[in-house]
């Protein structure tokens, strides 16, 4: 299933995607409530596409998780510039504030403290239960699904400060969507994340080195986590520059596009 | 004024500190909400401290701010921990989440992943208004007030991931409180930590690299701040380890005491 959130004409209100009946073309079907909490009784709407505008499809109530370093051909790429390598067996983590979250559409502004904005496409886990301490033979259960995600990166500024949390907080650095869905093939997902048309990087989402299941058991032994907040499970080989007036999409076979337009900031408009 | 956060037998409220007309003690008076973002309302209870237990005056909705090496005491103890230096002219950002947040009196738990767990008593900033990009002079106007912290660190997890995320966010690693005092006297407040009832620190908060107001300001420059975001101001020398059994208490001239006991891990007891 996948859901989404959306604005219409009067609302923000949640929606699963279902075929309409006579045309066959995809469309949301508008429910009560977030699904996550409040299951999946509908409204009676139908909403088609065109008539809405996709938000983040969840908003973390406290944090989005981040994962460095977590496909070997990235790592190889980030050895020169960040100067040394993660340890080889744990995940490195970091968080991003949810106030850089934004939905499909919605432009990546870059900052003028940085030279070097880059994309970084990846799958994001959207966890659905209170969870702590969950071992990884049972870490699944508490996902709620997956969603794409950029993990956009100020790169000189992760250069300069060592710590990576400002370079990848700013406003707008965390393009969630377009949907969840809540029965992701992970064995069979590919991530592709393109600019301007262009396919920039390609990766099967089992090429993690630490896999869905391993990052959910380890982040919940560091603390506790909430339903909506998010697990960014690290970029594969390919990253680069964003200018702007790109356009950037990251899709993932089984759940969708999340394309975003790079906008310059305020104050050089 | 001195606002609290606490559990009555009935509710959890908020309140201002006053002192009992007839005895002089002091005591709280409720008020009918957050006065945050409700003002100073009052609901006509009066309770004693004794009757209430303290919580954390305030939870982040978004996010707490940590600032890495802002007294130079410091900076110049931890240069060989953790291999260089920051650069000399930008605070270092991280972020906590709000899961790791207690209030006063909550027991900090060891965590089995860490041998070296250290305290480290600071100055936290309330942010009280949304502040985009406010420039240092008008900082202090988007300040609520000031309260007491303890930026609780795995120091050997810190050195050996070199992002300092996990080793900073494990639950029960941000006590917070007594009360946020509104009116601080920054130029005058002292900030003392004690182990035990041993003194471990001791500074002028004036001392601090980069002061209250340049903080907010590099802070809002790179990620919206929201209103309850909290951002500690960094530690003082000093530091040093906890064991299970201690109490560890963080004082500031003009706001009170933070009061915490240290527990082992679950697996541990």
């Amino acid at each position: 299933m996948q859901v989404a959130r959306f604005r219409t004409s009067d609302a923000i209100t949640f929606g699963i995607v279902d075929k309409d009946p006579d045309s066959g073309a995809a469309e949301l079907v508008e429910l009560v409530a977030d699904p996550m909490v409040a299951g999946y009784e509908t409204t009676g709407r139908r909403f088609p596409f065109s008539e809405v505008t996709l938000l983040s499809p969840v908003i973390p109530r406290s944090k989005v998780v981040g994962v460095g370093k977590n496909y070997a051909d990235h790592r190889e790429e980030m050895r020169e510039l960040t100067g040394g390598d993660a340890p080889a067996d744990n995940p490195v983590l970091f968080l991003k504030p949810n106030t850089s979250v934004i939905g499909p559409n919605d432009p990546i502004v870059l900052p003028e403290q940085s030279e070097r904005v880059e994309f970084e496409g990846e799958l994001a886990v959207v966890i659905g239960a209170v969870a702590k301490a969950v071992p990884a033979s049972r870490a699944l259960e508490v996902v709620y699904g997956f969603t794409c995600a950029n993990d956009v990166t100020a790169r000189d500024l992760q250069i300069a400060d060592k710590q990576w949390t400002r370079a990848k907080s700013f406003d707008t650095f965390c393009p969630i969507g377009p949907v969840i869905e809540t029965d992701l093939d992970l064995a069979a997902a590919t991530l592709t994340t393109a600019v301007n048309g262009e396919e920039r990087q390609r990766a099967a989402v089992s090429d993690m080195l630490h896999g869905v299941a391993e990052l959910v058991a380890y982040a919940s032994a560091a603390f506790t986590l909430l339903p909506g907040d998010v697990i960014l499970t690290g970029t594969p080989a390919g990253v680069g520059v964003l200018t702007a007036g790109d356009r950037v999409t990251v899709a993932i076979s089984g759940i969708g596009e999340l394309s975003n337009p790079v906008a310059a900031a305020p104050a050089a408009r």
